[in-house]
């Protein structure tokens, strides 16, 4: 797949029949599979021409209101107003839809004379480098990898094929990063992890951090997202995770594949991630504790130690699901708890009276 | 009102007469007002040539000891060492102060030789356009524009009149911005949403956010915040609304007019936020949730449903602030319950053992 | 000390002798002080030639299975497969051996003729500035800074000697770094606070900010942090403290010296931190508040109030750690209480029918 041009900026493609559509997303037409279809919409923006798509069941009764010309939707929908791209998967279809029907804006590759290419950095074949992007000694650039303007690569990083680094970012030295790396503008790896020692008079002294970045193939890196390096060995990210922006990767942490994690969340220096964690929005985990596999960690929560596979664990401390909503259902309950000891403790005052 | 140069660059005014700032802030004077006044400052930090101010009812007792030449307050304040500008809202007539007293140095518009501009660009009178910066094809640009250095402005970016975008920002493209926009430095604009369906091999597939950003006048997009561009749609910020750092705003997020948002929080997808809206530090919003018009969110907290027009919620998950107080404070008298109930326990127990 | 080159690139040295190493870092040797050593490396990853470390007692079991050539730890410490370097600090001197082992890079110092530099600007002796590096009217820049590429220093700033400003970062006009201070990728020093003033009409009206930041001696600042300057008066930060990434400091917060703050944590405006304090990952500290010396705020948690120096509090709000814990274990066997709870109340009820 050709990555997203260097400004981000996407085309319409030209109208196709629903038909054609159909096969290129995997679904099946319930309705006239002639018509011509240009646009992806949400159900109540849609209009003529565009596929609209119920993902969530939540919006199921819009179906029924929606001017779209097709909608994307499984087999549960049994009315529409309009054609029905049938799909097992109909979030997996219109991610389809979107990528099928606006292609992005092909950037012509070349060096743009106002960036600056250290003379030993290695480009392959293809390579767009917009203005002011800095290129480092000895740098390898992989075959058709877009370089937006501003983006520093320093220097010995390389970065594998059809990757896209984006405004701004700023990869530092001796990263490694993968085939079809996605990172956001202003996003920063191989900064400098946070370890000091104490010295005796109680000021810190700094410990370099000379160890490495190593990113995986298909990993996208969300904008502001700041990833450090350790001082020893590496903070390694695996195939397939997909971090969303403002997330903070401690020195040292270590991520499986296919892990995702929401805005704002962080981990702190050598935890490690199993493959498919679930970090959900501006939560945490603490250093030196593992989640395991399959680990959901819910928005807000704090890991403070570790987490057996396939868990799903929130709160602060972070303990499993279910516990946490007994909890907080039982500390909103915690006023009428109080009447109840109240009203018990007077009447066993009486009956204690009475009996004395 | 001329935006802030290019540098963040103030200069103070000459002196004015008591008479003259009072009249330009909209304050009386009780005392001298023909003494000259230069800058504005701290009750602690201010001299002779300062005014200062009591906002804060917390300090009214400092005021006694300032070396201030005035100080701004309301009526409450029966007794100061100095002059006093009488204002109903003595926090307006100091931002007013403030500006009437160091105005922003004005740095003379002009396209420094060093930015890149596309030929397509369209540029109104009076821009500024600094080194390193970048416009891309057909960005139009209002009048009086900044641009500061390394700032990319991407291809089909709309900048309204009056506004400024600060140093190393990013607008991607297709944004919309209105008049007097204020977009503090590092900040992303257009981002991808985070937006993937997953394949049945349990890896993820990105959906192309395609939509765009719109940003109506008068906003602030602090520093190194992130806004992100849904798949189709938009990503809506209304007039007046004002955003500090390190804040995240989601794809297709809906805020309203005149909201706040105080530094590191974050709004999760297709979550709205009406008018006057206050978001605290730190605080959260899970997606597809609306938070009525004039809701406030305290600090640290977490709404994970809708809330009401007008209430005032806070907690993990939020929940009226009242109720959340009486919650905290019966969580701390927990041990104390315990307590009791164990001693309610024993007495039972005992006379269980006397009537048996 | 030479301050880390321009592009964050470290060489390795050439071997040393065990018994040199020690001298350097302050160790004793317990083995074979003959041996040559080249790079520090973890427990599991250290091989032949490598010297490794135990700081945390988590680990010692390891010690036995490693393959380096030694070990730097205490007296604690029993029996190694391998030389010991003796230090009662193991985690300094693991400091000092990497800095030993792996010294920066040399960057030649120079102006690339790619930058930017005002006229007005002076720069002493040996400065660095790098590729799109911009430098502002009146800049001074003290002898040996490197200014790496893309990073702004606006006008009239200062920085002292032997500092590092690296890719990206902004430090806004009239801002002062004192001697050794690095500020990392992206951050941005002096943005304007977020202070507003709500007119009648519920719009709000934005106080300039045209107070200053002032950051003393050997401070680092990690990447994408926001330390932003007050309307009057000055944000401070004290000598020797060291930020983490994404940090958010708001306007006129002052903060002591030697201060840890970790990754995404927040202070909002006017608060103050003691000498020493600790702030863990994702912490909080609400506006115009004290935190003592010393004091160590808990991850996650947020600080309502004064809390005075040496106490160690946790939790939202913060409360001393031990009710905090006791809390936490509460909370947690609410639903054991409820049962208690609900036995001690039909075993009363019986009693009173049976005494009816």
């Amino acid at each position: 797949m050709r990555p997203a041009s260097g400004d981000g900026r996407y085309i319409l493609a030209a109208a196709v029949t629903l038909a054609e559509l159909a096969m290129r997303i995997g679904c099946r037409v319930d309705g006239d599979e002639t018509i011509d279809v240009r646009r992806v919409a949400s159900l109540d923006d849609a209009g003529p021409g565009d596929v609209t798509f119920l993902h969530n069941p939540k919006y199921a009764a819009r179906v029924s209101a929606t001017r779209a010309s097709a909608v994307i939707a499984d087999d549960r929908l049994t009315d529409a107003p309009c054609a029905v791209l049938r799909s097992s998967n109909p979030y997996l279809a219109f991610a389809e839809a979107v990528a099928a029907l606006t292609p992005p804006a092909v950037s012509l590759p070349g060096i743009s004379p106002l960036a600056s290419v250290a003379a030993s950095a290695t480009l392959a074949a293809d390579v767009s480098i917009e203005p002011f992007a800095c290129v480092g000694e000895r740098a390898r650039i992989g075959a058709r990898v877009v370089i937006e303007s501003h983006a520093v690569i320093s220097a010995d990083v390389t970065v594998g094929d059809d990757s896209v680094i984006r405004a701004q970012a700023s990869i530092r030295a001796g990263t490694v990063l993968g085939a079809r790396v996605h990172v956001q503008d202003g996003a920063v790896i191989g900064s400098d992890g946070f370890g000091f020692a104490r010295r005796p008079d109680g000021s810190h002294q700094k410990i370099p951090q000379v160890g490495r970045v190593v990113i995986e193939d298909d990993v996208e890196v969300g904008a502001l997202c700041a990833i450090d390096r350790p001082a020893v060995g590496e903070t390694h990210i695996g195939a397939g995770t997909k971090i969303d922006n403002l997330v903070q990767i401690a020195h040292g942490v270590r991520i499986g594949r296919n892990v995702l994690m929401a805005a704002q969340s962080g981990v702190a220096g050598s935890t490690t991630l199993g493959d498919d964690v679930i970090m959900a929005g501006q939560s945490g985990a603490i250093g030196h504790i593992a989640l395991g596999a399959g680990v959901k960690l819910g928005a807000k929560s704090v890991a403070t130690k570790d987490v057996a596979p396939g868990e799903h664990v929130t709160g602060i401390p972070a303990v499993p699901v279910d516990e946490w909503r007994e909890s907080v259902a039982l500390v909103r309950r915690l006023p009428a708890l109080r009447r109840v000891l109240t009203d018990l403790a007077s009447r066993l005052e009486a009956l204690e009276q009475r009996l004395k």
